[in-house]
């Protein structure tokens, strides 16, 4: 039994909000049951140095967490000295899922940075900065599409995540922070809307898990994902 | 003539909005016009190390700013390697004055933590964090009274502060940010609700200013702080 | 077409040396083709704070690369002023993959660090690296044994790991550097030798991959991962 | 009682030293009491980026401390890591103070730097560097002035600075340590010598002062200055 | 009676290894009893801000420790977030040294920096890091060589070093750990191969050492160079 | 021809202040011609954790130089993030140096810091700071022997050092800066008042130097040094 009664394939109350601060290029809260992510996009006129003069863009991303966004206060990354491994993680895989989804030479001598900001964690903090991050910079790109005038918009698909895990030997999906402490396998899914797979991280955190499982597991992600797309373009429309 | 026809003596819009994120022991919102600071406070049964054994409390504080708070992205904190010297001068400020309005050994061994994180920044952060941070500490505050069960509450007095400033050669109340970047004198003030000043803080940044100035300020200060306890004691009763 | 006219199944040759340096309680080199890790097993009488007093042990793990393992030198992580994303990442991944498989209950009130440095890298250092730290953990575990008298082995499960991926849209099996850095998809497989798996990490770097491609990847993990369980079993024999 | 009979408008005995060193285009030894600070002043032909192209200087500061200037030895801040709020608050403070009295545009494209090392401390160091730091400055002007041949001296006024206080309900003047570690308020004033203020900061470590307490403290202030500004004449005459 | 019979003057069976891995300019591993130092040199087309446009080049080299090359584990410098003073002391000297026998002018502009690693510590790992260093500096020099066409070589001489001391009152050669933690005197000396010397650095741990004692150490030292050299002549040869 | 017309053999006028500041348990300022350092010696009732329960002492120091100690400034290098080599390796041999010549054991469980800044640097600030730091550490173990009565002195020999160097061909005697900047070979040499060598550092900058030159350095240091434990005499004297 999940909490709240949910069923092992529901996926948690989901609320986009766009415009959500005034200054970003693009700035969305997404909601996920009591998860809270502030997805900032910023326009930059210049590329990293690995990338000048090849008259193509780049998008990046930074992943942190408010103190208090969790039960137990964390202590400021700012004052530890430094970002810690998770959130290095977090956001080389968010940054990666965006880049997977946008035509880096379509886009020109552009970088796009994501601040993905937790506000409150409730579990599936990463995945939900993805999802939310996608309409922030939809929202950017098409900021800059007024200036550039683009052929064709550099966004090639839509892309959102979603985390699936195995709790108690059952395989669910959109685990909340109460689940995912205790699940036997945790795993983290990036698809385009048409169905293909950007990014898939699963770990056994206490049992290994077997093949028919991990399938069983992707067709959870996958359904559930439609629900998100179905918020994200539901967003994007008003 | 100021932004939106505001007079001088005129404070911009205010909301307080208390129980804002769920795992705080105090969570406050405060809007001041376009500037929002989130204010969370955590209790720790703990107290720093020069404090042990002597039967008293803490009340410390913490101040950071989301990248793209304004209108050009700052560089994050924790990826500089460090706070800068602005949000470690104000994060002092704030501390300071919440203390200075708790008597301490009342409190017993326990720390208060005030995060201020701010969401928007329009100017005038500082102040907005310290007034938000009162409310936020007085939720703690009665979330400990109910298990400690204090002779007598520990907060001797409520805390507000606001900027004030010459703009033009005018005094003004409460700096929005295109005020403040051109402002002859600027200055934070910090009050209890009788009038007595826990804390000046006047710089000139291109013009000193006179004693009747400092007065004229004082007096701006004190006015426009009869509106923010108002919003503290409304938000408060609620 | 793959270099030295690798077959797509293929895995570069194996050579795992047992007790390479002198002093570590596990060492051993492991070379897949050009790539070799130094994997050095340290016991520590000691558990991390968050363990104490729980009566159970812990297996944590460091990764680093000598400046010239690549064909670019790197900068030395200690000079830069602390590890990169990167190395952070992929220690977490190794000391994960081998806390899967031992009981920690078993272990008892130790540590083992697995120090995994990178001699000379040519594509799949993290994946050599958990498949030799394995063995030097094996190793490590049995000098234990002797003085501690387990009733159970606290090693559960062999562990090995490989990368696969999709070049020029050919699934293919143990990628070396120049396939690696053109790869469509790369990922990482850590499995136990009953086949379960116990982490999967797989990124498209620039073409998204099919639910069929992820399935024929897996097949291809599982198949080369044969070869390198029979290199541990044959190189802990002697 | 004051240690040492002084009275409460008494300012203790100030010596300014110019040329205290070799090298530095300007170098002072201010000494008030106990107190001892060397303000070194460096003249750079560059400007900082933000000023670029714009044919203005710049004046910044530094502030360090001895470590064992103090009675318990404070941890040398290069082996911390970094400079500690405290100090980054002072020096941002003396940096303002003189680039308020100096005309940037008059100065030209020259940064000086002005070092606050304090050799001895007994209260009130950061008062007395800026007053030390306007003598520095000027010589290292008059150093400049021979090679630019100003029209106009880029110094508008002279600029003091002294610390004032509210110890057992009293006001007094040029707090040293055994004072400023019980005052009930500390405050620091810097006055250019026509009276009018660049900086107030006021704090009630324990209990908040009235307005009528703020005017009394500003008039002990601009009193005792008046002792600063002859020294500070009388050195430069010499 | 030292360990193994060694006599007083004996240096450890010395091998060096040319081509130890794959992608250095120069890579040559170099074991004096058990200990075994991986020197690999890089050849880079810049040179260091302080030379530009001086049409010379620059040595530099730095030095580390895998953690586990000792019987104690050490922290590993990537972690502690920069290099041990020890390190930096050890690299500078490698550095000075090689140097010294470079015509810097002949270099041209370029930058050859010297890695040594330490894969197993017995002692004398700073000695060994310069005579195996030597070695692959040349071969680095060589490859330059033959694209510059130098008209002289611009190595001017040999270089190699080596640890004296003095232990139980015994002045000896080339100390391993065991003799190196309890010597009254430690010395490290660096020579070219016709006897003049680079570099002296003695240090009486717990007993000061005469003139008398001095050059018996020097004596001793330039005997156990000649095998050094030696083997380093030998191994260019092949 | 040296400067002011100096012989070879001559070292600058030497000036040692004991009781320079207020708060040191031993405070000498030592000045050698321009070279001025302060050296401040603090006792601590503890020892580092490494000879806790061992009924030791330990002597530890550390050394600094002001920003506009030298004709350029330097970077502040608590501003920088941490110390230089230089800063630490200099530091290391002031305190190998001091400990030499104290009997810890008869120390008691005391640590003595010295704190050794440079407030004018014209050379031989290193071998400046080792003279003048003996005698602050020797007014401190006087302040100690006062409360703990020790049956013998802990000092077991008088300490002091000095630069030596090969300038245009010609061995000469503490060098100052524009001497040392130019020199063929710079050899610091710390000694005891019987004659008995501490440490030896001599680095060839440009040309090696023979053992014949080593031998008239070292005797042109020994008389230098006479100078210089007559000057400490006197001083400890008065």
């Amino acid at each position: 039994m999940r909490p709240k009664n949910r069923k092992a394939d529901q996926i948690r109350p989901i609320k986009i909000t766009r415009k959500y601060t005034k200054y970003a290029e693009g700035s969305v809260l997404i909601e996920l049951g009591n998860t809270k992510v502030l997805c900032n996009a910023t326009i930059e006129e210049r590329v990293p140095k690995f990338l000048k003069g090849q008259s193509q863009g780049w998008i990046t991303a930074e992943y942190g967490m408010l103190p208090r966004a969790t039960n137990l206060r964390n202590i400021r990354e700012a004052i530890k000295g430094g970002q810690t491994g998770r959130s290095i993680e977090i956001q080389r895989l968010i940054a990666r899922s965006l880049r997977a989804t946008v035509d880096l030479k379509q886009l020109g001598e552009y970088t796009i940075i994501l601040d993905c900001d937790v506000i409150q964690a409730d579990g599936g903090t990463r995945t939900a900065a993805i999802s939310g991050a996608h309409v922030a910079l939809t929202d950017a790109l098409n900021m800059i599409s007024v200036k550039e005038k683009f052929k064709k918009n550099p966004i090639k698909s839509m892309v959102a995540a979603i985390s699936v895990g195995i709790v108690n030997g059952n395989t669910i999906c959109d685990l909340e922070y109460s689940e995912d402490s205790i699940a036997e396998t945790d795993m983290n899914i990036v698809m385009m809307d048409n169905g293909k797979i950007i990014e898939i991280q699963g770990t056994a955190e206490s049992k290994p898990f077997s093949h028919e499982e991990l399938i069983s597991l992707l067709y959870l992600a996958k359904n559930g994902l439609q629900i998100i797309f179905s918020a994200q373009k539901q967003s994007l429309k008003t």
